[in-house]
């Protein structure tokens, strides 16, 4: 991969902005601010906040405070407080534990999500119910 | 990029290990660790282990305490003790501040390097030599 010239970009579909992956075997142990879309396979112990779409892939992980995107598909596990500025999927793998504000939110059989959430216009965060 | 199907990876040259992208917007403030390639566009405020390569791309930047690739190429900043247990190159772009370990070590004209660098089999650094 390595020259003097950097290597090319992923193209993102469609998205101009570029896409961070975070592939697997990578663990960021920090927050993460992106502007394009994140695609994590590996493994991020902080907060995340992106604008843009973030992926969880599989063996992705996020565990953190806050996990904010625009949409996010979580295939992985994440721990955290994710806010989704647009929707917030959950596929059967996702494994999810966090308190999650999404416009939508879309959490498919098989998919462990504990955590309070937030869906829709919902500017502050009631206090918690238990 | 997203949908329920994972983004394609990319394919890294010739590794089989699915490099990491931090892209150009991209900011984790935290620590990376990486077992594959790694190029930052972004920025990453905290140390990164990288089980392979590290591509600093010019508007990568790197903060943070230790940051530990194979070869690493820096087009960016990186504000980092540097290991590079392969080649650690600066180009001309590259705003390196921190202590710098690796094999071997070329920095570009126009780079800016600083810091205490150790290269060839040298296990710890000695003290500073005025």
């Amino acid at each position: 991969m390595f020259g003097r010239k950097p290597s090319p970009q992923p193209k993102p579909g469609g998205s101009s902005q570029a896409p961070t992956f975070v592939a697997a075997g990578t663990q960021i142990h920090g927050d993460l601010k992106a502007k394009g879309p994140v695609r994590v396979d590996g493994v991020i112990l902080g907060s995340l906040l992106i604008d843009g779409d973030l992926e969880i892939a599989p063996g992705g992980r996020i565990e953190g405070d806050e996990v904010r995107a625009r949409n996010i598909l979580v295939n992985g596990e994440v721990r955290a407080k994710i806010i989704a500025d647009g929707k917030l999927t959950l596929t059967k793998r996702a494994r999810v534990e966090g308190d999650v504000v999404a416009k939508a939110l879309d959490i498919e059989a098989g998919a462990t999500f504990v955590g309070r959430s937030v869906t829709g216009d919902g500017k502050q965060l009631p206090p918690t119910v238990t």
